[in-house]
């Protein structure tokens, strides 16, 4: 099983640069850490034919899960779920359990706001509004349900863009399915920072290591310049036991620890990691 | 013209969420304020047939340009010039003015740590080891050259992942190339915070506003919660004319202001704009 996620972001303020996308710097984490391999991330507009182009897109590349962020909320550039009615040819609904979802949520801000009427406008019945095969996920923090749907290719889940509902709705809905469905695969990661080598010079020990030790991966980021180097060495790993991947990842960190010390650089390995390092 | 680019950004370490994409963040940011329109962002691994294939789903999108970051430097796991030459059938070769710039590089350094000879070892020559028909662009903070390459579909500039360095190409050397073809066109934004009106209720204000003002482009972005409401609203326009982009965004947003006023609601211009609101 390939476990491939990808992720949607979809959003202008993000394609002019108002906002950094760490919702999917978020995910990606969490995600990994379940044990999947996130294999591409695509950033679109706020258009429908934008966003249906992406999902079918990723689709033909066959990943497991498919999870966008944005577009659910009331206003008229919540694009999201007309995307996912277009590209799989499902059209939008009223679902029954989503506007139960939407309405006890209006009926309990009404109470807060000290019993004031709250009407279930177009735009309210908008949240309620879903693919006709799709289902509700409830969102714990805000007011539009997410959407998870599943069809002969791929099962996706959409989730709103605001980072404190997008968390909230991950941690419970979808943390428990991709821990199912993962498995007990555990990513594990570490990292060792190396004074005085240049970049070009750690390359051919990089590659070393990586061939005697195949499942780890090692890729180098370069803090420093070429003349003052300091590099980032970062090793990971996916396997079914934790104690596997942390003894993958520690035999790789001492021979590459060994081969810098051999060329005259000095490696820090963070405090934090000290225990992955065989002694 | 449609003045539409993409950006595509290469690098396992943003796909585990190790790395927030701050440099697409920037980059957007910077092209859209030169007038263009980013219209797809995309993130792959270090894998040289994903690269190639963003690449060439990209070009089909027909954007003016193309902008990838990361992938340049010295180690195996910089390869986004393979994917390119992979996406455009064009070979690797040394490039004699790339290992021109790669070699002062090194003489530069090497007097810099006290005339120790700096070697063109095969990871330094990798850094001018660029596609045949592409150009190198010099990088004024760090080793790699970018890479520039107009075929008969698109032109793609290859920056660094490095953000001083990346920043600093994009400002020497892309900056000129996109002022001269997009002309005078001028981005021009502006926001306003809105409390105490449900971001439900703002909706259809929104709609209003931008059926009158069909060129502004108004996003709403809940801040607080549909009890407690706080929303930022975002005008954006482009025209030929920053005082036009400024006039048509200003009258959006007085339009915006009062009915947003007649609702009941409280609004906030931040400071620095007030000056786009006509008096």
């Amino acid at each position: 099983m390939a476990r491939n996620i990808e992720l949607i972001s979809v959003g202008n303020e993000l394609l002019i640069g108002k906002t950094v996308n760490t919702n999917a710097q978020w995910l990606a984490n969490r995600i990994t850490s379940l044990g999947f391999n996130i294999t591409r991330i695509t950033v679109v507009r706020d258009v429908v034919e934008e966003i249906a182009e992406a999902l079918i897109e990723a689709v033909s590349r066959n990943p497991q899960f498919i999870v966008t962020t944005g577009g659910l909320g009331p206003t008229f550039d919540d694009k999201t779920l007309e995307g996912v009615a277009k590209a799989f040819g499902c059209p939008l609904a009223v679902n029954a359990e989503a506007l139960k979802m939407v309405q006890e949520k209006y009926i309990a801000y009404a109470k807060k706001l000290g019993g004031e009427k709250l009407t279930l406008t177009p735009q309210r019945m908008k949240m309620a509004t879903i693919p006709e095969n799709a289902e509700p996920l409830p969102n714990p923090v805000g007011t539009a349900p997410a959407v998870t749907l599943k069809n002969e290719y791929v099962t996706i889940f959409a989730l709103p863009g605001v980072p404190s509902e997008m968390k909230a709705i991950f941690d419970n809905s979808l943390v428990p399915v991709f821990t199912r469905s993962a498995g007990n695969l555990s990513f594990f990661e570490a990292s060792i920072y190396v004074n005085g080598i240049m970049e070009s010079e750690i390359a051919p020990l990089i590659s070393q290591v990586m061939k005697d030790n195949p499942l780890v991966y090692v890729k180098s980021h370069p803090l420093g310049t070429e003349t003052k180097p300091r590099i980032e060495l970062h090793l990971s790993t996916t396997a079914e036991q934790v104690e596997t991947a942390k003894k993958r990842v520690g035999r790789a960190l001492t021979q590459l620890t060994e081969s810098v010390d051999a060329r005259g650089g000095e490696t820090k390995t963070p405090k934090s990691q000290k225990k992955v390092m065989p002694s």
